[in-house]
């Protein structure tokens, strides 16, 4: 941490700095500038953010130096990117992973069509929700336990790992049964609660960036789950709010080089929500993929103009070998391959 | 629901979407313009969203019309404000709450020296966390159970209601022996869970908006509320984030008056947060009360340069009665007078 | 400016950095934590910026301490705040200046009509543009020249100092014969070429905040006008763009108290256009004024259902005698009186 | 536009809005629902909107549904896009543009090694500012006219188109002797004097959307260009301003898909201001061309440890080549070739 102080901070107030920073037993080394001073705290973050000096007479400032998380930062692995299998196939480092399924398990022959549909494309995952996080009460809010049933079948006749969403902590049961990785959405993303037992709970995560959530706090909502022991987490963007309005979410694919830079993490990308309509999903995919993408997660559907919800920004299945065909050859160009078994 | 279609749309692309339309039980107007047709489809607002109509042929784009919520609107309460008792305090109307105590409760002492100090200088209820959320998994996390005891102390002594967080509905039962209004952090306003068991508790809520929702999306989460029944629910502006980092988040006042507008429920300001330092938030509680806010939650302790968390945005008790003083003047040439029993 | 080394930086990295520098003629303070080294290099800001070290071997990244304008800012005064004349009207210090007028000069009876009403309220000056930048090129464009002619007659009869808008450098001779403040608009805050041409003219400004600037960049605009040796600068709040669209733009009244402690120069709230309906105006005027401002420039119209350009943003004249009494009473209660000769 | 009524709007109410939009020649579509009003007013959108029935009793809001800029807009070229050529390249449709060159013109030794270097490479113009935007009136300026010399000494050599920015008209004339495309910078995007004189130049521009301009405004800027005559407008997406401060600005890719879908404008990004750093402006890069661009302006330097503005984030022209390539794979993916004579 470093304390900037005031144009005109007296001999007292810097000395008054500098007892207060060894207190919590911290270094402090003093810079002294023709216009202004600098302490630099050294030693743990988190107590000399303690000590509130904001406020203390004489300083202007504080400027954190080190990154408040650990174990999802890149210097913990040393500079390796972490690479973990998922029933068979592989997530990070060379590997592309192309997540597809319908937003919402709706029913027994949807959920079917389309994994067969995404498995014979060469998807890496099945994905489709049970719960669904609805901003109004009065829409359709999943099919819970009865869709979970519905992956767990669509599972066990294509072979395709289940991601699925868990919102609350006490589904987390039922869902562990189906789900081989628990997808925690962009809404919950500070819910710490969920982070911690999800992190309890050993099944890989893939952890969406909140709507206006820095990726130093997407980093930190990550660390709540590894603490727990869970070393399998996958960061996914999805999207920001900013002013413009002309589409849903801002896609952030700076998020792509600047995370995979600060943390060992995978990063995937989920295009569907932030273009909100398919002809747009299909260019945001591509460029997720050469943005450098460890994968895509995407909304895929059987009658895209049938489904209860999203249907606008799903592929149709029709279309969807033509779709991975594309993302392979642009995630070659970024050094990729698909990941399947 | 106007259904905007692309010039050039062809009278069976127009037909089609009427089509659809009244398959959902809903009426279509159709308007022809020299340069393009508008469609308005009236009905249940989710009916015709749920149709999907952003991806039919010629279809341009949707606008709703319609508010989603309903509970929460003005119109409800057919342009009455919402006004409720707490312990013997009223909210909303004419009544200015003042709602004042530590970020933290970190001790029995502190805790009873801040509540005594704000009950003299006539503040209208007591806050103090319990359960705190972190965006770090190595920060404090609070003091839990025990500090719910010690809230239970400060209420006996002084009389003040007390407002507290609730972070996991696990802790309902606990948080509701205390709390005579739970309050839900900005985080989880779309905790959708936690949402819906704070309407079933039936205890009196103060809803904290998302550092990025929309004012409709905050409406929509206190309808959440509303909708178990639950009348008594406080909207709170704490700021938002934006491209501006030379301060916290930045307050939008403007919520005030549109909130007053768009709904029926009491508009609170949380000037602490968003300010992060104690001679910014004088001047943003001042500027609240003018703004027409029905109340303020702001934080007091009797020790800032020693508090556990967030001591620099902490008003000391010394000057805490000088403060309520200035926010009585103003809040007085807005119409509304300090609330207490 | 410190230099912050990544985690492993080694020591031939290290003292590269120091030796680039040491090549500007400034010197570098070595700090060596546990976990990373922190180079403090002390000297012109401009000159270490320029070495480019974001990019070199070892370095992690910058943080900038001084802050890059250096006229503009508190310490340049020495805390003390800038109060200059306009006509015999104070502004800045204790002084509230009451900037009222129309939007658009529209024609000589209107002109005189609001000049006349907001005279009569105890305005300080009167606002009114002949140059109106337009988003779309097929709206009215200001009645230039002549609309000049007419807000000189208002000067002449009601003795209010004129503040009108200034867009295109070879308008300022036209200009500066009439304006008393030269108002550069919200999209030309970085016109660097106007910026350095308003403050040769000597003619006190009113610099309004770009939608997106940061307080730093509005001072850094600040620092173009007064590095020509024009002293009279007063910085105008006028809303910012943010993700919220149920108003037009967010009013950071945060602005209010931080560009208070970071400069001396005066800062006035421009609420019309941030509110965009005039029932908002009112209280977002109010609040402005209980945060702190040294100023309001607000719209007023005989006619506002008439108006060719905001009509319903603008005050009506029967109403701005009861809207100044408001302004003045909060006014008081931070400290300041309205100011008139 | 649309005219949607509050609730409970009165039947006179509804009537003296009809009669208001048919009094400046429009006609008026009421549509009654169940709970609410809505008028469709059919008729020049410019004509509606000064009426500023934003205000009148009973109105709760309006809804513009005409796009207002026309040009620009695809439905005017009826969904062809445009092509056009700058010294025999052609920009728009199947070909790629890659602009590349130097932030800034330092010298001619540098400026010639430069172009020759993306010469070889395939590039089809060449970028470098003579005139220098700079936040900071205390930096680097530009070398101006000298530096438009050397830019004419490297177009001779090379052959390259020359892209150069225009910051004030009084540059005009002696811009326009060098310049095949006029850029105009993000801070000048709504400078409607500089907007209009380009248009009337006649010469090619490039016009970079403002940090926090809509799409829609961007589209409106290109139309004051489009106004005087100019069809050769290129529209270029170079880093919207958002809360995330991990990088410089964030490229907003999904620009691309929407304004190739607005507009029949060829659409270039610019990857690196936001970026900011040559490691994230080569991801970036391609995933500008997998999202569909019709180019890249890109920062090339011989010696970017030594550049005076922005070296870090400029591309090594010894890595240029190799950068050259990457991008021309991907763009073949998305359906382009470079273009080149």
């Amino acid at each position: 941490m470093m304390i900037v102080m005031k144009e005109g901070a007296t001999a007292d107030q810097i000395e008054a700095v500098v007892e207060r920073v060894e207190s919590v037993g911290c270094s402090a080394h003093v810079s002294k500038g023709e216009e202004m001073t600098v302490i630099g705290a050294i030693g743990d973050r988190d107590h000399v953010s303690g000590l509130g000096l904001e406020g203390a007479p004489g300083v202007a400032h504080l400027v954190p130096i080190l990154k408040p998380y650990k174990l999802a930062s890149a210097q913990f692995r040393k500079g390796e990117r972490s690479v973990f299998e998922i029933e068979g196939r592989r997530v990070g480092g060379e590997n592309f992973a192309l997540i597809a399924g319908p937003c919402t398990v709706e029913g027994r022959d949807q959920t079917l069509d389309v994994a067969r549909c995404v498995a014979d494309a060469g998807a890496s995952m099945l994905r489709g929700g049970a719960y669904k996080p609805r901003t109004s009460p009065y829409s359709f809010q999943g099919l819970g336990q009865e869709g979970l049933g519905m992956l767990l079948d669509a599972k066990e006749e294509t072979g395709l790992p289940i991601v699925t969403e868990l919102m609350d902590v006490r589904d987390l049961p039922d869902v562990v049964e189906v789900a081989d990785v628990i997808q925690i959405g962009a809404r919950n993303m500070q819910n710490y609660t969920l982070l911690t037992e999800v992190g309890r709970s050993g099944v890989p995560a893939l952890l969406k960036r909140g709507l206006s959530a820095t990726l130093e706090e997407l980093l930190m909502a990550a660390e709540y789950i590894l603490k727990e022991g869970n070393e399998s987490v996958m960061l996914c963007e999805r999207g920001i709010r900013t002013f413009e309005n002309s589409y849903r979410f801002t896609l952030d694919l700076m998020a792509v080089p600047v995370l995979r830079e600060l943390s060992h993490l995978p990063v995937i990308v989920d295009p569907s929500h932030a273009a909100g309509r398919r002809d747009w999903v299909q260019p945001m995919s591509l460029a997720a993929a050469a943005a450098g993408a460890d994968g895509i997660i995407v909304e895929v559907h059987d009658e895209p103009d049938e489904a209860i919800c999203d249907g606008p920004q799903a592929i149709a299945t029709e279309r969807f070998a033509e779709y991975a065909d594309q993302i392979r050859r642009v995630a070659e160009v970024a050094g990729k391959e698909l990941s399947t078994v």
